[in-house]
């Protein structure tokens, strides 16, 4: 059994998403988003979301992380603010040792939907099939789902 | 007594340094570079960077740290690659509770040389005027203390 968890960072919301592998099966075990206030300034912001992740870290003990990789953001504004985030998250997995594998958006919309351009509402409902969940997982959470499902995949 | 650690987050080389303060005394503890491989795949430079961090706040246990604001990065691309490196080092700060504070380029020139426009050469000069210091100091190192007065003399 190899637990994965996929992160998908934003400077507003970042999803998580933790599944479990086990000869080709996948488990649904936990999915969520970690919040920052948009209210507040944003270096005050980045103490929610360290602890975000050092608590999902913490509970669910994953062997392996998975998460979008970035081409380009709208400007370099907003492409600094979702760096920090990313650098968060990447500098707690490190930390905690956990390796960590990135897939770009075509991959994993092409790993959990078969289509490399699928829309995002596809890849909502495909997690939500492959994971057999009683609700569609929101936006966030189901992009973080959806690179672990490709992590374990391309595995 | 105050023990402040500057940080000056690049891609590829994060300067820091970290200086004691006490009743308006500045005395120089350490300062030097944190280096990425820039021939890696930016994923396995990241690795070297919480290594270097974690030893460095390990080593010199900082009571504070200071960090320059980025306005504006050159493009998107360089952009989040700085905004993952800060977002380590901010990460890192906020795990070990270092409080941290953002100062202006504009106003860390202003607090260690009397001019918001100065040189970079003047910074470094004067960095190593007030900390005594037998050589100058490299431009990231000299980058990181500058911060680190910048804080002192703010307070």
């Amino acid at each position: 059994m190899t637990r994965i968890i996929g992160f998908d960072p934003g400077s507003r919301i970042t999803g998580y998403g933790v599944i479990d592998s086990s000869g080709g099966k996948l488990g649904y075990i936990a999915s969520g988003t970690i919040n920052a206030d948009p209210k507040t300034p944003y270096l005050d912001r980045l103490p929610s979301i360290v602890e975000g992740v050092e608590e999902v870290l913490q509970r669910h003990q994953p062997q392996a992380a998975a998460i979008e990789r970035v081409f380009v953001a709208a400007n370099p504004s907003a492409a600094l603010k979702l760096g920090q985030v990313r650098g968060i998250v990447l500098g707690l997995l490190i930390l905690h040792t956990v390796p960590i594998y990135e897939y770009s958006p075509r991959e994993i919309k092409k790993m959990v939907t078969g289509q490399g351009n699928a829309a995002k509402e596809q890849v909502q409902y495909m997690v939500q099939k492959l994971l057999c969940l009683s609700a569609m997982p929101g936006e966030d959470a189901a992009d973080a789902l959806a690179a672990a499902i490709s992590h374990i995949r391309h595995l």
